[in-house]
């Protein structure tokens, strides 16, 4: 298994680049348009063919890499089934598998940061960690914004703790951004200590989140019009 | 396998918290005093006991918590036979294993950075991935400085190209620093890819070490005499 974790340090963004080896087709989860070179150099240096660029959601603090990712490489671009972006050629369900030269991902609908948020979950089939991409809905000790792009206090409530919290306690998370300094988690862990979910109800979550009084991310009025052209036209 | 990469933005520090599983003995490598809740918080969190706390070498970017970590778990500060800091209990050789609760770390003397630094070697057993673990001599597609602290171009090459690259190909290193997003690499690549050491000679090398010209580390005049005194007394 071939699995790279890389960070903007920018935008605090955690990247994915996956795949079953060296020299195999590859898959890119949350690409960010500034570290195109890294992901290039990568991908040449690895001998890997980019076969999928994949945006849990619709970024509102970074531009993505997905059109330039396609153009570079003629991957596919993937997002879930309710994103605006047009420019997105492949789109998943709840439930549905993408395989990339064995790698399965399987789709899930975890909105309430924004209305469109699928996450991933890799299943390791015993060879390796199972994991789950849970962009910006669930973060390690924390979650994701319900604020604006339809996020909802109680629809992210509803898929942090009856979709993500029922995977396997060992699955590992990796989220779009840490702001701590903490590169994953597991779902027995964040079930047990996210501050914000542990031993919350729907309406304490709803509360907590109501009252963080965040400031519009600098980037949004740029990132949300250009991500939704996949990060080429604003 | 518990493995906890953790990143200090300030000095772009990675930190590892490691043990053979939740509930067990741990230990931990380069860890920053100004982390020290963090890791609190991790090793509590996970039921975990701390048993070692080890430097790669005396690092003059930050302020070790080795110190502060032996205060408040009791566990035992360990760094290479030929470090200064005399507040250090226990001293490892070339070769020898730290074991701690089954996670067995082989100690690799591998100066050029400084004259003292080690590498930490990890055996996966077939269970996990073999990883190494570099300080600053080998850093992803980069090097430590060689121009202090008894820092040698030449020993950092025989280190880097005798020793580090002697690993299986498979081998991950984890450095202690970087400052480009990158949180892991292969022996495999750093062979052939490390634009500092690929197809270069030991001459070329130390030309290119010497021609950088890098400022002193802002840190350097607090880090280096707190640290030998392990982060507690400058």
């Amino acid at each position: 298994m071939l699995f790279r974790q890389l960070f903007d340090r920018q935008s605090s963004t955690y990247t994915y680049l996956i795949a079953s080896g060296k020299g195999r087709e590859a898959l890119i989860i949350d690409p960010v348009k500034e570290q195109m070179p890294v992901y290039l150099g990568l991908i040449e240096q690895l001998d890997l063919k980019l076969v999928r660029a994949i945006d849990t959601h619709t970024h509102a603090d970074h531009i993505t890499a997905l059109g330039d990712l396609r153009d570079a490489t003629g991957c596919v671009t993937l997002m879930g089934e309710f994103t605006r972006a047009e420019c997105v050629s492949q789109h998943v369900r709840e439930g549905e598998i993408v395989d990339v030269d064995g790698v399965r991902l399987k789709a899930l609908y975890t909105p309430g940061h924004t209305n469109e948020s699928f996450s991933f979950v890799r299943d390791g089939r015993g060879e390796c960690e199972d994991a789950v991409f849970t962009g910006d809905v669930l973060l390690i000790r924390g979650s994701g914004r319900t604020d604006f792009q339809g996020g909802d206090p109680y629809a992210s409530y509803d898929s942090i703790v009856n979709k993500l919290f029922a995977l396997g306690e060992e699955t590992r998370v990796y989220p779009a951004h840490d702001y701590k300094g903490f590169t994953v988690s597991t779902i027995w862990e964040e079930r047990r200590f996210n501050p914000r979910l542990a031993g919350k109800s729907a309406e304490q979550y709803a509360e907590i989140m109501r009252s963080l009084n965040l400031p519009d991310p600098k980037m949004m009025d740029v990132a949300v019009p250009a991500n939704l052209a996949c990060g080429q036209r604003a």
